[in-house]
């Protein structure tokens, strides 16, 4: 049974999502939809980007993604579908698929053009609908497309590096549910960069100079749990998806605080790593 | 296999939602389930009606919807069943229908009659779930209900028009994800009185006197894009539901701004329609 | 089909519940997979223990709940599985499952040790999504877990009784989307105690003396609708799960308030029962 994914932002209360899976039932009654996200900030490409980043690869190869995010259809916004990595998306050109195409190279690129066929406000119903449908009937991209090959660049994906290789300025893409901020430095460029030096990494005025495995790390289990007061520390680790991460430990906005919340840090604010002599 | 759509008022967060679905595929593993909304407003009989008729047409026929908003039983309030363009709703008679049957006559109206079998103090998931299921397996109508011939109407759910027929006043029915104010002034209605005449659309002190096919029509693309500035511009669309709505291009309430907070407009305000002489 | 649920901390908006969904087809095409929620408060282990308390029984013998809140592992956080009640269960030993467990026995408790063939820092996508598919396709807990005896309890879950049983003191437990709140006191705890005596309800300087069967019965329907004031007015239940609970009649927060608003009750605050001699 193909899968088709859903990452909007519709958000939970309307009824876009819901007429979204209604149109496709009524094409394949055979599909199974599975909503990633309904929650990205409205017209948020950064925050698209980086959660269709992280949630494709666990699915299936073959799995169709269809991204609804600033989809109307105009002279600068145009529709796209893409193979790559064995799974397609089907999105506007903008900006969107930037972040997985810098890592991935895309096997195949079209430019949708049935739109003189289709009467549309509602662009991710009328239009990408048809275009997953037709991919999970095993349709080709040149049925729907033109091929094309280049697509639009987003801003921000890449952290700046000095001459001298001394430092990485980087700034924070996303904020969690657990308000824990996420840089746009991922494991694989720090370690290039680092070559095994020590670091001091610095948000605001809050520094850190280790990068822990994972959360409870930070925590000594050697002191009785009475003892401790671990809950609400800053600490760095390389998140699941191995971006760079400031984090709270066991954070709550609403009760303890979280990384942004009590670090004062936002979406675009710089994170800076200083490469110390060994 | 057959279809039940749910919308309610549960929230996302609470057990209610999870429970209905599990007490429907222990009643019916083959069925699909497929969530509109569990984030209408608690007790807003006008949002869910809004949310459920821009939503059920979208899936196929013969899918059932089950609506669970104010739904405890009570001398006021009894629960019906009712078919209508080939589709089936489960819900109170508390005006949730009267929007959909306003434009399309039901075939069918039920009052549910099997609570004498039922304990209940969670009605969707003990009543609604019976109901909708009896229904998927093939079921009439009138096995599970009496036959009635007048669901309770809603009020706000027509605009007024002076008797020249010179004015609609509308009213505010919804707001969406992106801050849009959605009135109840629908295209159909709008051109009927409108007769090709030029108009001047006024929600508080803001005028409009064009209605825009899509929300990217404000812009000049012809200009330099970095010498635009249409994010957070108003302006006048009807939706892809064929609501007449004030929007903003590019909304988001965290940022730039929605029509909602830009321009001050709340559920229920009037939005005005004048029209003028050619 | 076999059924896997959801119950975490994930948020609405993050990949995480979506790339769960993802590693579960991956393993398991074939598997139905049913979100209870995903909006528990980061790490609020009494919350997730109500809510998967309430939902699990809704859905058929033999269904699978992951449970993904503060599930890193660590010395002292092990990972569990537990069949109970004919369901099983997948979370970590963190108290989550000591509500349940109260109530009916496990038949078997397992203490998860296929780490050592995992590298994690997503545990409910690599440990639990594996475990899962595990009992999913019929294997036995013993394959992949040690078997233990006892679970980590939780705090708050039983209400105090004084010596003469004259007063029952219960906390609130949770606060649900209507604002409703939810204390610890269970209808079958309250009944043995209060052995048929009259009684006072008191919560802050609110006092009630009568529990009703469902929440229009505070409503006297004799009085003509336009001359009634009950929207807004507290009053008591047990709600659908047993749970003695504090309502306000169509509550909503945004409009007329809710009990939590309007009475200013939150997450453990006390809720005292004294009974009277008759």
């Amino acid at each position: 049974m193909a899968i088709i994914t859903l990452t909007t932002d519709f958000g939970e209360k309307d009824h876009f999502a819901g007429a979204t899976k209604g149109a496709i039932y009524s094409e394949l009654p055979d599909v199974r939809i599975v909503d990633i996200s309904h929650s990205v900030s409205p017209f948020n490409i950064l925050e698209a980007a980086y959660i269709i980043q992280n949630a494709y690869s666990s699915f299936p190869k073959g799995t169709i993604h269809v991204i609804g995010i600033d989809s109307e259809i105009n002279p600068e916004n145009k529709h796209i579908a893409i193979k790559l990595d064995d799974h397609f998306f089907v999105c506007a050109n903008n900006g969107i698929m930037s972040m997985i195409c810098s890592e991935i190279a895309p096997e195949k690129i079209v430019e949708i053009n049935i739109h003189d066929r289709i009467q549309s406000s509602f662009p991710v119903l009328d239009v990408f609908v048809k275009v997953a449908c037709h991919i999970a009937r095993g349709g080709t991209l040149e049925v729907i497309g033109k091929t094309i090959h280049e697509i639009k660049p987003i801003k921000n994906v890449t952290p700046y590096v000095n001459d001298d290789k001394t430092q990485i300025i980087g700034s924070i893409i996303y904020i969690d549910n657990y308000g824990n901020v996420v840089t746009n430095i991922k494991r694989s460029f720090f370690e290039t960069i680092q070559k095994g030096r020590p670091f001091m990494i610095s948000a605001r005025n809050y520094k850190f100079k280790t990068i822990y495995k994972k959360y409870s790390d930070i925590v000594n289990f050697d002191i009785p749990e009475d003892k401790r007061h671990d809950e609400g520390r800053g600490l760095v680790v390389f998140n699941s998806g191995d971006f760079l991460e400031i984090a709270v430990y066991k954070s709550n906005s609403a009760t303890v605080g979280s990384a942004s919340s009590l670090m004062g840090l936002n979406l675009m604010d710089t994170v800076t790593i200083n490469f110390l002599k060994e």
